[in-house]
């Protein structure tokens, strides 16, 4: 294998530099701040984005050489009835997902090396692509005998097992991604054969196989490459496979399909493929502005954030089927909570925001991104999480990678693309969704507009916003965040305990601020000029989280948030077991940066609070021990070897209990049976 | 109304003494012990029984009178526009079913006045038969204007509210047992002719109407009379009311029609109706050896023992619709657990030991006798429990009566039935089934036996047994109780904390007796002589008993029993909230008998041992105090006013806290909700 990969890269590549056409309108009211145009300075996110370029997309790469991801193209590339299918029917998209990550790397920190090592790694997925454009090597490996998931035929199991369509998804997603970042069309082109495979053979026409993808992606890929190439048909064929949905043969929940997606209203089955399908439904809405798909996915997001989010942001309450549960179903200890889970639920969140522009989309995607979603890799972007419970009686660690890779790749793909998320721009407003240190070039009303931001957000509440370039009459809008609204997520599934006035201030060089908050945003109209500074303050004292008391896992129990960070209590900051500790039912904290806990967590602020630490005597007594309990972000956990760790603590004795119970099940003490 | 009544009792009345015919035979391969056999002497009973006799029975009369349940009938006699329908469609069996309670007592102490008393209330009823036999009070009173629940015509609503059948029921019961009390017929010969009113026109048959009773009970009633008469269409009435059930409009599983009665295999709906409804199966299988009602019934008792049972021997867990729960479904502050549905569960599983024998149905019947059941009544016999709930916070007082009167009604009539339940017969072998004190004359291989027990049960397990006259060679099956048996209650809905030995000795004439036992009975198999005596004795030291874990009330607490006795903790023997208390995690119990409790609750031991009551302090810090907490047994509380009462109690902190949680609905501390 090695001599293939190291002949591939010897083969010189200059992909077509052909004239780039410009990207059509997503039709989406506002229109995103590419990536590209979003340098993140240091800080919170900077190390993020530096582990994920020296770590995490060599470790990906590495991976696929490693873990024969690469030999799969090959494999493809010289068919034998020897040839034996990979772990699984997706395999191929590891790689397309690590290629999407290191151009979204490559724009920021152009690196030749890089460059060329994903030219031979396209060689190798080029070589693989059948003449008619069918790329999949499970398939093309060994077409005579293909895995028993793929299917005899082409497409015979795509509604189920084979990922066909799952994987052109990918590859279109990876394909516009590097063709943006390099201006190469070689995987670009080899997306669009296949992609147009994919639509000669899938449709309602004469001749056409009316099927749909069994894992959706497909659907908002295809706008994508709509959006690139100005090709209707793409589009044409990812509203097919929402409209066909429900209609095939496959009818199950589990894959969304129970019944027509516009008439969906409830979060069901396998949360990453309803995530993928949910923002599908939003591009193709925002294109064709079916305000249908709209109406849809406007109910699906209330079930989620009103009955099925975690308090980390994180969605789908049960392992089996990787899938949500029913409503108010939350359990920590076994909280499935999929790290690629969480990335789907960013994306559905972006796009409602880019239809309806309230803020209270991006404080659901906050909240995932803190917390749920970052969880899901380590601090030095060398290990990851896929699931991310709420709970621990020890047993989870951060592995290097899966034999199903999809959430380390996803990482690697979506880490990258978070510049892109800080700003949005609608005619001559700007809105400023994130707060994070970068120098961003945006275009607000047609004029150049370059804006720096500096903050050690999420650690403290001030941020300095400085016109750097350019200016003019326009409207500048300041997310004010829930957890500064007093309201954690929109709907009642969780609330602040002590409810106080949204704490915030704002200067524009040094003169407040007064205006109302639209949509949750402060707008600061005024004609700004180059050196105008903006100030923002808010408050970040620890606040109390209840849940809902129909979440029967959370009952008594309260959770403590900082800013966007959710705490948890970990066992290697407290000399006691930390599932055996009550709270006080008024709770004070203390914030504390230590350098002694520096190590290995980076620079993180804890939080201290006076409990107690309950247990029995010899004579079966409850006795209880008055202790200092320490509190970490919940990202920050599992960096320090396996152990119990906690979200939700328990304020009353129920809860307490419960939580013992909860793990207590190897540990049965004789009455919990 | 006084007039009338007075006038009535003037009236000299000599029901005919035609000469009874021998009643057929049930058909249960086990024979009753009729009531009119056993004598119950004093102790535990007798002052159940006296007080029925001197407290409920007059009461009930009483309230017959002043609540003008008389009066109905009179107007009955004298129909008229401006008559009103009383206050509920089945007033008229309050008098039915106190007339069925006093028959019994008459039997047992002969009383000429209340007989004479009888007599005369039989005059007004008699006189408000219609001349087809149709005997329905809130019709017959005014027929052009009927109350609207009456139904405009006949029938046209008996299967909801009418229960036009349910009084034919009631009726036939009372009259049965005044008949078989009395040897008169003025009150059989007027069921008899309701009776073929209702046979006439409902049925199979040609211009018949196919419907079902709304309410059951007229099924186990007609086969009772059949019994008696010995007429046929009266057993063929019962079988086509259960064989139409949930074939006719009426479908639904409040009333236990959702389908055929044979396919049904789970308790549901209204618990009366349904036990009376299985009672009704049974004896309809007995007489006619039809196999496939008995299965069902089977499966229905597995359900209810093993799923839907409480501790307390009581069934229905909903107050809404008066209805059995889910499985596992058992909270105790709102438990329904009617007493007339625990009257109807002593009806089932006395019917299915004379189906099977087995000890375990016995073992459910003693458990809800003793405890979910004479709770329903105060030992005075003066006040009645409608719901019997396992936990109070207070408000919960018994009363003299009430505008639906069922369950006052019912303790009349059941209470006085209790010697029917303590020895049954088999061929040459006798069935010991109740321990009390009593002498009863039996039958047994053909031979006149007469049997005396002596005990001070409940309140402790030795029982003298002495053949007083008679004797034969026979076999004494000694039931030895699930208590005994280390089985709670059958299945494994509950279990015993501390299982050990059953521990039990039997003596006869000194010499220990050594065999296995038989469907849960000792078998004693010699040739009896007079004098012989039997010594059994059971072990009664306090036990600890589980819930099955998913009973989610339950979750964490404890029961405790002694002997048949279910015992809880009451606030007016307890120095601090009973809910706060915490027992330890391996309690031990004392038995104590104090003179100063014994007021006003009569005989009772009780159990004191080492807790804990749980509390905070101002700094919201969880406190304990040591504390001895005593228990009563269950059937003896609110007799001394209003207050907090738990029959399970917290063994965790979960426990305790959901306790306190059941309760502090109103009085929430901010954290509950």
């Amino acid at each position: 294998m090695k001599q293939t990969l190291i002949s591939a890269v010897a083969v010189l590549l200059t992909g077509s530099m052909a004239a780039q056409q410009k990207p059509l309108h997503s039709g989406y009211p506002i229109d995103p701040v590419p990536f590209t145009s979003v340098k993140v300075t240091d800080g919170f996110w900077g190390q993020r984005l530096r582990a994920s370029r020296e770590v995490t997309i060599p470790l990906a790469f590495s991976k696929c050489e490693s873990e024969g991801r690469y030999d799969n193209f090959v494999k493809a590339t010289h068919p034998s009835d020897s040839n034996e299918a990979p772990g699984f029917p997706f395999d191929d998209t590891d790689v397309y997902k690590t290629i999407e990550g290191a151009s979204y790397l490559l724009q920021t920190y152009p690196d030749k090396k890089l460059e060329q090592y994903i030219d031979s790694v396209l060689v190798l997925v080029a070589a693989a692509q059948e003449p008619d454009g069918y790329l999949y090597t499970p398939r093309t490996m060994n077409p005579r005998h293909p895995h028993d998931w793929a299917g005899k035929e082409r497409w015979t199991k795509v509604e189920e097992l084979s990922h066909e369509f799952y994987n052109l998804g990918h590859m279109v997603e990876g394909a516009v991604a590097h063709y943006q970042a390099t201006g190469k069309r070689n995987f670009l082109d080899v997306a669009i054969r296949y992609a147009d495979c994919v639509c000669k053979a899938i449709g309602d026409g004469a001749g056409q196989l009316r099927l749909v993808p069994g894992h959706q992606i497909a659907e908002m890929a295809l706008v994508r490459l709509y959006l690139t190439t100005g090709d209707e048909k793409y589009l044409r064929q990812a509203k097919f496979f929402l409209d066909a949905r429900g209609t095939t043969s496959r009818r199950d929940a589990y894959s969304q399909a129970h019944k027509p997606v516009v008439e969906q209203d409830e979060a069901v089955g396998h949360a990453v493929r309803a995530t993928y399908m949910y923002a599908g439904m939003a591009d193709v809405a925002a294109v064709t502005g079916d305000s249908t798909y709209i109406h849809a996915i406007d109910r699906i997001w209330d079930n989620i954030v009103g009955k099925k989010l975690y308090i980390t942001g994180g969605i789908g309450a049960r392992h089996e089927g990787e899938s949500f549960g029913a409503n108010y179903e939350l359990p920590n200890l076994s909280a499935y909570c999929e790290t690629c889970a969480a990335i789907g639920l960013v994306y559905v969140n972006y796009r409602l925001f880019l239809l309806h522009g309230e803020a209270r989309y991006f404080d659901v995607l906050e909240r995932t991104l803190y917390n749920g979603l970052i969880s899901g890799v380590s601090l030095d972007g060398g290990s990851f999480f896929y699931p991310n419970p709420l709970a621990s009686t020890g047993g989870y660690s951060r592995k290097p990678w899966f034999g199903c890779a999809c959430c380390p790749s996803n990482i690697s793909r979506f880490i990258p693309s978070l510049p892109g998320y800080v700003y949005a721009v609608r005619g001559d407003s700007v809105y400023v969704n994130l707060y994070l240190g970068n120098q961003a070039e945006l275009k607000v009303g047609g004029k150049k507009l370059t804006l720096a931001q500096e903050t050690d957000y999420p650690w403290n509440g001030s941020v300095r916003l400085t016109v750097q370039r350019g200016g003019g009459d326009f409207c500048l809008n300041l997310r004010i965040p829930g957890w500064v609204r007093n309201e954690p997520v929109p709907g009642d599934l969780y609330s602040y305990v002590d409810g106080k006035q949204p704490a915030y201030t704002v200067t524009v060089n040094g003169e407040p601020v007064q205006a109302d908050l639209q949509k949750g945003y402060l707008p600061v109209q005024r004609k700004w000029r180059k050196g105008d500074v903006v100030e923002v303050n808010f408050a970040m004292e620890p606040r109390v989280v209840r849940a809902n008391e129909q979440v029967e896992a959370d009952r008594g129990r309260v959770a403590v948030e900082r800013g966007p960070l959710v705490y948890c209590a970990e066992w290697p900051d407290n000399d006691f077991d930390i599932h055996t500790v009550l709270l006080r039912r008024s709770p004070s904290f203390e914030v504390k940066t230590e350098p002694a806990l520096a190590v290995p967590l980076g620079e993180i602020m804890r939080l201290t609070t006076e409990a107690q630490a309950l247990s029995y005597d010899e004579s079966g007594r409850l006795t209880t021990r008055d202790v200092q309990l320490t509190l970490i972000p919940y990202y920050a956990w599992a960096h320090r070897g396996e152990g119990n760790m906690a979200v939700w603590l328990p304020i009353d004795l129920r809860a307490a209990q419960a939580q013992t119970i909860e793990g207590a099940k190897q540990k049965d003490n004789g009455f919990f049976r």
